[in-house]
């Protein structure tokens, strides 16, 4: 065998690894401690399609902290996790109830349908954030058969606004689904964000507020690649292997994704990622609100600002840092924070929005 | 940061690295050049989805063994490259000639059907190749709104059952195909197993042979995981970004799909690598022909060995090293080898093949 | 043969056909014109699946009204009509823009979504008329793989709330969709009652105002059953009888369904019909508009009335009159007249309304 | 209101009633006693979507033949039928066995596929029927996820080669099946002909043998239109009519089909019309089976013949009357019978096929 030290990349010489930004989470690499627990995981032969001794512990792993009837589904990615999770929550007559803003709504290139033949049936919030009166905009016309059938309400913990869920409220949308048959999926791209956020156990807004599935992100908290269809409640959902192999979400050698998510959840590597990208955006947000012209829109309770500022100013930052509009019309940016961003990143951005803003 | 030393995980103290057996190629880890090339693409931000350095430059290590129209596009797994490629060359109302065999009949759950909305028009066939005569059992029909109207033939290579396609076989294929208005995919699970088996360079039975678009396997190889759906005749297919995300097969964190691939393609890795498990594959035959009772079944052409023995046989023979059966009623097995199976692995099974056909 | 007037039913003799009521027009039964063409279709042997005189002379019909290059493919019903028709404007990564109040994002089970894989973008309007500004809403994000691509824009005519488009607002409408590449697909469930309410050609606000393909509506219209896939630009489609037949919209005895589209626009039939319930309506609102506490809520311009009025009154009206609730929260209730409502049904009905609402 | 009996249409004017053929059983019109009930039914307002009178009735019709727990679906065609019902028996991983000749695989266009993401495990068989010995060529797999999982076995009666299943021959694959967890589904598009042609009541081969789920074929036994989804065991479906609904087989004005079922059902229509087909084939084969040349190469159990003769002889026989190859390259022709198909048609068939044979 060769010299691991002596490979090298064409393409590495073009990436400047210094360079960071505030486009999104996913820009980030991975966490060296999640890279070295791929090696580890390395070697020998273990039994592929989920059947080996990684994924086996991380049933223990994810029980840790979801509690003793959990299991969990590593799958590649998040669009994926959702759509094996709404199935699973689904017949082919169902409906989900979602955010008009919800990933599954507006970011899966229709995945949710296509794959899973999924009616989704939305509302508008303030924030990104449904609640029981909300939801009854759409929960209605059972045994209509001209109506799709609302089965699941579906929320996004870490909204994809960048606000939160309190325990409470979350106990409230499951109360009142279950109530009218329905079951909760939480799609938990970002739920390491809620946990550091709110300060509490991943079960208390889950497992104990009456979540029956989720979808762990693994990759915007530092995996390399990687969610996970966890499981809460398994008298809700059946056939979960058949589902994921189905929906094209069975990793071969899956010792890999799991002993991922074991690096990320055994010890506490979520949550200091999770917490660091948190305290970037509250550094980020404090930092801009004293700007004149620039406003921040969406309550700060995760690693995301959402602010307004003149669109000119926007085009002359977005040339020396990359991040995106959120709406371009209403001139509405998104700033994303990551376990690696610094404060020196942040005080940086800040310096040169406010230097911007300047030349208005 | 955590000095990465420092981890440990306890999955892998079940894990003795020193275990390897013959049940599948994917059974195995990484390839250590591969696990170093993720290494070399961290750090620093990157744009997600495939806008990434890496990804980029992947296209020109691509061209450089298809030729210079070739686009690639890094997808999670197997099935998914399948159903994104036939996708991209079907309509609604499209449907696929392939062997009865097939992995996309037998081993993916139905995602073509259910994913892709994908008729599979099938045929018998001997050691799992399709020819000109066979795919004309199924290539009829056109126009004739009742059928599913054939508009790709999909052949795999090497063939689930270890035979390999001549360029001369794939040529004609093709040119039978074109003829008739249908396109061809190479499902290339074992692509590399096949160059190394026929001693040519990759175009000369895909692109050259007249491939519209393949399916390039990279896990089976000695990935930690990608496989990449590889257009020849950008003619053939349309929106295939869009496809690959509506099928769930984008990769956020891209780059460490690609670094992988240019890991395994700029180099001689991907070759090193099959020609050995095809050596491995090949000694093992040569050492099983020897012993009564034991035959083999299919050409030994890549890294597969097909055998029928007695059925006591291999329950006892399958308790001292890990393989399957592939038609239990038949008494058939298949040993597979990867590019880690070493020369004493292979000497040390057929001494226990021997040893258990002695108790007989 | 057993003479035909012998014939009698069980179930006939709970089926009193003096009752007539405001639910739907599809209450009503089939105009006897369109039953004596199914007899002067009868007999024989035709062609099945399409292919029989009856259709082939269908096209030179629906080309009177609609222009030369039209293309009529009967289907069965209008779920139908509407998911074979989006499906021939859009590709697998295509959505479609519609009002909410659409009735295929209502009423149809998800069956755009479960059979189509259709994304379906939707916008809250007043009155279920759609605008360029509110098209704008939900047109953007072209290329971006995320987002399902909008490709065709779908309204109503006359719309779920019973108003009507004029010619200008569907001309408009469709020069601002072809402008940004998408095609126009329109409902005409009701096309009838929108050619009667308006008083122009069915072609002044279709083929004329750039309407590529349409749903043209019979049963409620007075047929048995049976709708009809318009072409008017047959550039715009591709497969169409693929698409039907993979839709399981193709009649095998289809002469029947023709030939009732015959009867019905050979003459005018469709107009007489459309125009009498039109008048109805009217009737109906001019009725009710002088009872205090009634209020109408959208414009009467098609066989539609939508009111408020106190539950209690709904509730007991309801057990004299059939008609439904439209939102029951809201107190809304909907009456629709059909071709054999009579001046004598409106009357009586108004008159129990008042007498109800005395009862307050 | 016009006279209906002022109606004519033009395209009456090019379609001759004296004209029959055998090409198939779907070319002939619909029986005059089914017409007439169709007028029955006519007048005053009736409940649509099959909350009718009609429908209500027609469940106490169905059950009169197939037992007390019999609920009757009406739908519009074969093809919706039979994607339905299988929908009901399925689950999303799901698969079904049938016979690689089966309508359901051959002659549908792929909807099973792709409206309902089924995944169908084909058997080669002879004469078109299934048994034990052949479904266990795909019934295995259980719980393997990479393989779709058979859970039910559909059998077409009579199968698309005329032929019939013995009563015994269904109850030994319906124990068979459900042995394995299976269900059993009857595509009965010619049920009718089959219970004739073995002169035993409906319920013998299907209720009494075990099957589950059926499709009642109408239209071939002389309905305009309209085929039912009968379920006989209700534990082994739900939610039939959401089912029916998102599958675009849901009438608006029901009681149009309902009727004409009840026409057909409630005396012996059905069994008079199949019979005499039925006994027409039969006169037809043994008038072939006496020229030299012509071979009859399936078992004539119902109301086809199929048979091979000389491809120049089929070519000029085609120009005399009209009907279908089967199999081109086989030189196998098919000969269908319908209810209205006389003995002089058979006769100047038979002659007519004598006099071609002779100019060899």
């Amino acid at each position: 065998m060769v010299d691991p030290a002596t490979v090298t990349t064409d393409a590495q010489r073009r990436h400047d690894p210094r360079v960071r930004g505030f486009a999104s989470d996913n820009y980030a690499g991975a966490h060296p401690e999640v890279l070295a627990a791929l090696a580890l995981a390395n070697g020998g032969h273990q039994v592929s399609y989920g059947e080996d001794d990684y994924t086996a512990h991380l049933q223990e792993v994810f029980r840790s902290h979801f509690g003793p009837r959990t299991e969990a589904f590593p799958v590649f990615n998040g669009t994926g996790a959702n759509v094996v999770a709404l199935q699973a929550l689904t017949e082919r007559w169902g409906a989900v109830i979602c955010a008009d803003t919800a990933h599954i709504n507006v970011d899966e290139c229709g995945a949710p349908e296509r794959v899973g033949g999924l009616k989704l049936l939305t509302v508008p919030t303030e924030h990104g954030k449904l609640t029981p009166e909300l939801i009854d905009r759409q929960a209605f016309g059972w045994d209509d058969e001209h109506r799709a059938q609302p089965q699941v309400v579906s929320i996004t913990q870490t909204t994809e606004l960048g606000s939160c869920y309190t325990p409470a409220e979350i106990r409230a949308i499951c109360d009142h689904a279950h109530e009218r048959g329905m079951t909760v999926h939480l799609d938990g791209s970002r739920i390491a964000n809620a946990a550091a956020s709110l300060g509490v156990p991943l079960r208390e807004f889950t497992t104990d507020a009456g979540v029956d599935v989720l979808s762990f992100g693994g990759t915007k908290n530092g995996l390399v690649f990687g969610e996970c269809v966890v499981v809460l409640n398994p008298d809700a959902v059946r056939a979960m292997k058949h589902l994921r192999k189905l929906s094209m979400q069975l990793a071969s050698k899956m010792r890999f994704v799991s002993v991922q998510f074991e690096a990320l959840l055994s010890g506490d590597l979520w949550l200091r990622s999770a917490s660091h990208a948190n305290a970037m955006a509250k550094r980020l947000a404090e930092g801009v609100r004293g700007i004149e012209g620039v406003e921040v829109v969406h309550p700060v309770e995760s690693n995301a600002v959402f602010a307004t500022l003149p669109h000119d100013v926007t085009e002359r930052l977005q040339k020396r840092h990359r991040f995106y509009f959120w709406d371009e019309a209403a001139g509405l940016v998104r700033w994303m924070c990551s376990f690696d961003t610094t404060e020196a990143d942040v005080d940086s951005f800040t310096a040169a929005l406010k230097e911007e803003m300047g030349k208005q």
